[in-house]
């Protein structure tokens, strides 16, 4: 069983992502973003993104209620449901999810950022949360029936609240759940650049101890993805292919192995 | 088994219909709309509903690519996911899905509309189309193994195309696949309305041919929401039930025959 990430930029060719799902004809579960499109929705909403500046100076995405709103909007109505829709006219059985879903995704709400305001220190507290489990039975129950599920966020909490979370942690708990032997990473790269300014940089594979050199390194939302990628491994053994989303055989090139291997 | 079906309107009282759901305990299959949703977002948008006269002289909302983006993220994906949510914390282990997911719900893609633009006869075609059958074994396999679906638009074409269709005619297909011993509609009045602007007015129950007569003299949503009502008995016999969607315990009120019953 294999897990397919899908980046949420706008230059991944989902149509050719679909053909090779198709053609290569091994279970699988999609795990996609929406970030382009859901940035673009917000900016047409005038919805603002909120940054909370903790006491202690870092800086985190506020996800309030409207934030939500707006992720359900584009991740799991347009993105998930377009994406269905090429999959199917490509003969791939799909049925999209959340975590929401039959509880697809179980996630703890984050404890709240410290902040000054007005003078006033207080806590705030957001929908947002780190996934902690899947509804294994869910999946199977579908994959076992023919269906290829197709998952996104927002993921629901311990009250069953609907909770923004990263996908590459949605990703590592699938992993967790399925001990999937191969994840391919779809961006709009040809794999891990060594030089993010050089699309001829490529690092043809990487060990997970230079994975800790690189989180060490990285910075921002880089850091949080090297991050991730280094805990998916901690669920299990597997192989990560991070590869090229863009072109036109994105599956059956990572499947070749071409890109980032991570083992 | 029951269908219950919610209208698009604001004031329905969602989080009191998870909670009867839940306390009722029988299997149900939901039909929401979004109607209200989708005209506010289409606005915020600045997405123009398109309208097309025919040369016979008929008019017809004309549902382009990005009318169905629009319905998918009110529909799909905002409503859709909100009640979700709304009903796992209310208990219910709520699935969504739309007529796209796993062939949930096919149609056949409307024939074009003969129009007349710049003095030129031609057929325009739009992303719209009639339910003609549901795929009755999926919503069995998730409620069999104690999922609740949670049903939308868009459903899918014959090509697999994503396109509009009446909630009404989903309703229909479902009833004709399951033969529902009983089909709630929750609405914004306390039932059908003899005089639509006095709510005293309400028909506590309603024959076939009645309905019949009130499908002659209707027009417009009206006309065509009658004759959906009409259709649910040709695909087997049921009992409708026309209630409050607003007050506190619609969905007991309902089972309590208070509304409009047509049998």
């Amino acid at each position: 069983m294999i897990i397919v990430k899908i980046g949420g930029g706008d230059a991944i060719n989902l149509e050719a992502v679909a053909r090779d799902l198709a053609e290569i004809n091994r279970p699988f579960i999609l795990v996609h973003g929406a970030n382009a499109l859901r940035d673009r929705l917000a900016k047409r909403l005038g919805v603002e993104r909120r940054v909370l500046t903790s006491v202690k100076g870092y800086q985190s995405v506020y996800s309030d209620e409207q934030a939500i709103d707006v992720m359900m909007m584009a991740y799991s109505g347009l993105r998930n449901k377009r994406l269905v829709e090429i999959l199917r006219r490509n003969g791939v059985n799909a049925v999209g999810l959340t975590g929401l879903d039959g509880g697809a995704v179980q996630s703890k709400r984050n404890a709240g950022v410290r902040v000054r305001e007005d003078g006033k220190l207080k806590i705030v507290r957001d929908f947002s949360g780190k996934p902690q489990s899947v509804n294994k039975a869910l999946f199977e129950l579908l994959m076992n029936n023919g269906y290829a599920p197709v998952l996104t966020v927002p993921t629901i909490d311990e009250n069953n609240v609907a909770v923004n979370s990263e996908n590459d942690d949605v990703v590592a708990k699938v992993h967790e759940a399925f001990q999937a032997e191969l994840v391919i990473q779809l961006i709009e790269a040809p794999g891990y650049l060594k030089d993010a300014d050089d699309p001829n940089s490529v690092a043809v594979s990487i060990s997970r101890r230079d994975l800790e050199k690189i989180e060490a390194e990285a910075d921002g939302r880089m850091k949080r993805k090297i991050h991730a990628l280094r805990k998916l491994f901690e669920y299990g053994p597997t192989k990560v292919v991070v590869a090229d989303g863009r072109i036109d055989e994105p599956i059956k090139n990572a499947l070749q192995g071409k890109g980032t291997i991570i083992i």
